[in-house]
């Protein structure tokens, strides 16, 4: 007796930069591309789209598409994601969002499968929304988890090194054209981004708030790590910048842990941690940088060391320490844990 | 009767990154061509240097090129401040070193004349050296220094976002040739940074100490900020990382105030602060960066926003802000300050 057909695997946005790693990792991973619906807008219908040794052809997002889906990866905008989330479900699918657009919804789950993958398993396979975290939360949460699990975290203070592709492949393009004009950016035409992004740097894009000051990155940030800890007492003090890189966040953090630890004892930990890989070579100054991580699915932690400005105990330990790091937002800040939750649920 | 000879101005190293903004200040203050004297290294003897409308010609460094000498300018290595400081003090000159070779000198002035004005002053012309801080010191302190003098500062949490020039004109060349191979800046040779500089971030290339985990920077700014504020209880914590940006200084800073104080009243101190230029406009998401800071004399500080991870009074007041600042560290990380201490002694 054959088998039933295996369902179908739904890639809303693969011609993004996000959607592009999420087959990458789907070829990878040996689901054949007969599985595979590349879905796009109208303007990138009829793509060809690499997927291990062959392609893809990116269709039409119409709901014929969904028809015997069983995992639906969105990487698209926020917009999107509402409009086909439910389409999507009522076509039977467990919908993994990358978008923003539910992942405050108290009754949706946010889910990095190293911190709460029983947030993704209850349910089965019944339709749903997953959402997946925003990126530079995914990185910052999974580099801490293993000093929260042994050490408890009060607080994180942190600024970012936010590579550009996180505004899409078009920011790559506009970043590569104003590096060519070698420091004149000033002068370019800009799409993606207000202020020049060659030679430059500047608080994140996203819009901000006259209330509070904080830009929209920011506030995922402090609202994601509460929800995903599940710790509405969290003190998170984050600035989020963009640097001329191409693509992988970098993080100065300072975490403040619930009680005082040896160095060893920290170091320890992170070398144990699922995700993370230390990379701290102080007598060669070899850290974590985004050219290191980019392409990796894993976060590179380094520059482990006390907080120099923190009180020590007796023995030594304090209750502060700063790290530096480095991670592919395109991957584990995105398209690596979506599809590690479409694992952990069973249906790839 | 004619007036005595004016003494001259010499600048040591003054065919570097920051030698020549010395040279560039001194024209625009109106020093005349000829009171200058600009000491280079025996390979660019005789280079022609831009000086106002004219030039000056780059000299030997020689015991005799400080004859007549009353400020000397030096901005070289530690090791050159070393073996040239004696040479000219004999020669008469009050020292402005730039160099780390004094700066914690006990007996040496550490100077930043929005902050510590009388300790340039103290001695008039007799001949000595006042050092000039360590360039993401004299930023970050200069943007504190009002909210210091209004509501005190107990700590400082700084995550630095560095130009490359800090490491001199060859540094920016190397800048140059890597973003020129847009993206694949891995496989070119490197002469000044371990790591590729562009499209990338990383570590301050300073040596890390294996004892403590700081790196040479990071140590600068929390030494010497205790030093210039004469506060050996002060804590900072910072994170110190080159990014590829040819020059001026970003940071992204949380500052814990000894009081409480009102977003408002912070922002009054800011707007008031010597040195200071605000650039907060959050409706057009507008705020510090380099490319707004290069070439500028003062220290731009913007996204100024209560910490949202710390606790406010009941009249709203929090004792922790934030703020993103940029400066030119060419300018007043350096030459700038450095100019200033001439003029404060009245040498200029």
């Amino acid at each position: 007796m054959p088998s039933e057909l295996p369902k179908s695997v739904v890639v809303l946005g693969a011609t993004g930069a996000v959607g592009r790693e999420v087959l990458l990792l789907l070829a990878r991973r040996g689901v054949p591309s007969e599985r595979v619906r590349a879905l796009a807008s109208d303007r990138s219908v009829g793509m060809i789209l690499p997927y291990g040794n062959g392609v893809v052809i990116a269709e039409a997002t119409r709901a014929e598409a969904f028809s015997n889906v069983g995992l639906a990866i969105f990487a698209a905008s926020a917009e999107l994601s509402r409009e086909w989330a439910p389409v999507a479900m009522r076509a039977g699918a467990v919908v993994v969002d990358n978008s923003s657009a539910f992942r405050m919804s108290p009754d949706v789950a946010l889910v990095v499968p190293e911190i709460n993958p029983e947030e993704a398993t209850r349910g089965g396979h019944s339709p749903r929304i997953i959402a997946n975290p925003n990126c530079s939360t995914i990185i910052l949460l999974v580099a801490l988890q293993a000093l929260r699990t042994r050490f408890g975290v009060r607080a994180i203070d942190v600024a970012t090194y936010q590579a550009v592709s996180g505004a899409g492949l078009e920011a790559i393009e506009e970043l590569r054209v104003q590096a060519r004009a070698e420091g004149q950016p000033s002068d370019l035409p800009r799409k993606v981004f207000r202020e020049p992004c060659a030679f430059n740097v500047f608080s994140h894009d996203s819009a901000v708030s006259l209330d509070d000051g904080l830009n929209g990155e920011e506030r995922k940030v402090i609202d994601e790590s509460r929800k995903i800890w599940n710790d509405l007492a969290l003190r998170v003090t984050p600035t989020c910048v963009r640097v001329p890189v191409v693509r992988a966040h970098t993080m100065a953090v300072t975490v403040q842990l619930e009680r005082a630890a040896a160095e060893a004892d920290v170091r320890d930990a992170l070398q144990g941690a699922s995700c993370v890989t230390v990379v701290d070579d102080r007598a060669n100054n070899a850290f974590p940088t985004p050219l290191k991580a980019t392409s990796r699915d894993d976060v590179l932690v380094g520059r482990i060391r006390p907080d120099p400005g923190a009180a020590r105990d007796s023995a030594g330990r304090t209750d502060r320490y700063c790290l530096l790091i480095s991670s592919d937002q395109l991957r584990k800040g995105a398209a690596t844990n979506a599809v590690q939750i479409g694992e952990l649920i069973g249906l790839l």
